[in-house]
């Protein structure tokens, strides 16, 4: 297997955005490419996320945008996998381009929900749940990580106020990135008077539903390297499974195919846990972040929580978690969400992050789970000079 | 890159079916891993196409079905391209299994649209399309594919006994499919009596909504060799794309992802058209089905029309096409379709294919179509001995 390398990468300002989805996509495809220095005509392949196309009237987006994008020779497909979508669609092209099979390929996901409004919304999250016995029992997304939350604080002694540093570390995160949905800063007494969504979660636990578009261009070492000064390659590329409902799982407070597919990454890519700079991980909700951090091995299982409220996974803590304001603050458009968190990667290790930037950035991690973690994608991105 | 074998496969009944796309898929991968005759603890990654499983409160499929096969920690993923999903699916699969990163995946497609009656399902299908510029124009597909055949029956002298010809044959071939949606013979009486739905097309022109799903297991030659004494590899598969919407195309009469799909997989498998002896072809309306012949180089351009009315294309003709019954009567439950095509040649080139055994089969070709050809699939299946 070849060597593989981000060359560009793009993404919209996320948010409740005017614009289709199909609008956005496009552009953020023009940017990318455009960032990447390649001609459109160049990409061998292209892999796009758009999981809630059919409340836009999309069920097969990839012709709309190559035809937009000038090479509609070029073979699409789209790959979704829930709120894991567009980095299950980078695993897909990673290995296209790994294998030898393509040289250049383009992966970008999108979603635009906010036309459908906050409780429609909710319904077609819920759609990534096992929705007959999970929905269908009044238990949504919130609730479920609500119950994730429980167990996490009753075993290992997890607070609210480390549930909150959580939120409002992001939010702060958030204040240095132009594209993010919420730029706010919160304190922890906003935190404690916001409503109570789903014990023990308050409003700022949870990410909001987001529209927005990201896209990133990839290409094999000799591409990249004829492309590029600043190489960033990545190292690994791994997804995991895990029991599709709660209520058949031996542990909750754990996602077994996180653990699993970090593992991989880390011994495929002969990286340690210990050797990662920045982390862009799926906070769906704070609890999320707080078991993310230990699933990857940043933090030993039980000490998320603790390591978030002391201050370790802040910008200029032992590793900067969510810098770009994750899903709590950046926002969270499904199919967008996964190559965002590579762009935000690549933004850092390219030293281009702005006020969020990292110091010395050299390797990332992004995490990026479906659902409650039926699925889930584990991408170390990696500086090389 | 190393060489790839279909080992297993299983399809259900398509038609109007009570069972839901979950259980329906659920049913076909455990038969399709039962033929192949390995665990399902073997397989390493999992591909599913269900692309209107919104309809049904699915976004996440593949976790449901990977937990009710009993291998939760398996990667699944959602890969579509609306009508080419579950052969776009099984492209990716056999990328992972060429490329060295996987031995045995499974790949499977379900759709389920009955229970919303014709109209809706014409509105879903519609998505498959541009919307906004072709369904917001009233044209959906049958409007779409009936320009098709207006332009090739001027270009070409096409008539209408020869789209006639393509239902007759197909519907015939249907009456040796237990698991087609109709097993109905029907004479051209029966044809020119049927309500016009857009001119030239009568009813027997175009394909059904159907329920059902479909899967097939595949694995390196070594797995391969291990279990099976009857070896049939993909000997191609490839991929291609056109302009999004038919106003924007020079010529309707062909599609040129199609050709391009299938002069590619001819060069890398180094056969020749000549050597076809069964194809499944898309034929979702008549003309389709016709200009897939040629398209795929069965028979010269302009053809199709000729040799499928003169009997080339009935089984024991020069080359068998839709012995199955085809998308026209075997049916065409959108993501279970592209895969349902392969199912079919795997028994052709097994022997096991009944009352519709095409004589000596070793040489297939599945050619399956996105919308209007957005997206198309092509794949060649060879018997090795």
């Amino acid at each position: 297997m070849r060597s593989v390398f981000v060359i560009g990468s793009s993404m919209s300002r996320f948010g409740k955005i005017a614009e289709s989805g199909r609008e956005s996509l496009t552009k953020v495809c023009f940017d990318a490419i455009r960032d990447a220095g390649v001609e459109a005509s160049e990409i061998d392949s292209t892999f796009y996320s758009n999981a809630f196309g059919l409340t836009e009237r999309q069920a097969h987006v990839g012709p709309l945008i190559n035809s937009a994008l000038g090479i509609p020779g070029v073979p699409s497909v789209s790959v979704e996998s829930a709120c894991s979508s567009s980095s299950a669609a980078l695993h897909e092209a990673f290995v296209h381009v790994a294998s030898g099979l393509d040289d250049i390929c383009l992966v970008a996901g999108s979603e635009k929900l906010s036309h459908l409004g906050t409780l429609s919304a909710t319904t077609y999250f819920a759609m990534g749940s096992d929705f007959p016995f999970e929905a269908m029992s009044g238990v949504t997304f919130p609730g479920l990580y609500a119950n994730i939350a429980v167990a996490h604080m009753k075993r290992y002694g997890t607070t609210q106020e480390m549930l909150a540093s959580v939120a409002i570390k992001n939010h702060a995160n958030a204040m240095h990135n132009p594209l993010a949905h919420f730029r706010k800063r919160i304190s922890i007494s906003d935190y404690m008077e916001s409503p109570v969504i789903a014990y023990p979660f308050h409003l700022y636990d949870c990410c909001p539903f987001s529209d927005g578009s990201a896209a990133v261009v990839i290409a094999s070492e000799e591409k990249a390297r004829a492309l590029k000064q600043e190489l960033v390659e990545i190292a690994a590329s791994e997804r995991g499974g895990s029991v599709a409902t709660l209520q058949d799982r031996a542990d909750i407070t754990s996602i077994d195919g996180a653990v699993a597919a970090a593992r991989r990454a880390f011994s495929r890519s002969h990286i340690d846990p210990g050797d990662i700079d920045v982390a862009e991980v799926h906070d769906c909700f704070t609890i999320a972040e707080i078991i993310a951090t230990e699933d990857i091995g940043l933090f030993p299982k039980g000490e998320g929580g603790r390591a978030a409220i002391e201050g370790e996974t802040a910008i200029g803590g032992r590793v900067a978690v969510n810098p770009s304001g994750g899903l709590k603050a950046k926002g969270h458009p499904v199919s967008a969400t996964g190559v965002a968190q590579i762009h935000e990667l690549y933004e850092q290790l390219t030293g281009t992050a702005g006020g969020r930037q990292v110091g010395n950035a050299e390797i990332g991690i992004a995490h990026n789970v479906g659902a409650t973690g039926g699925s889930c994608s584990v991408h170390i991105l990696r500086r090389v000079r």
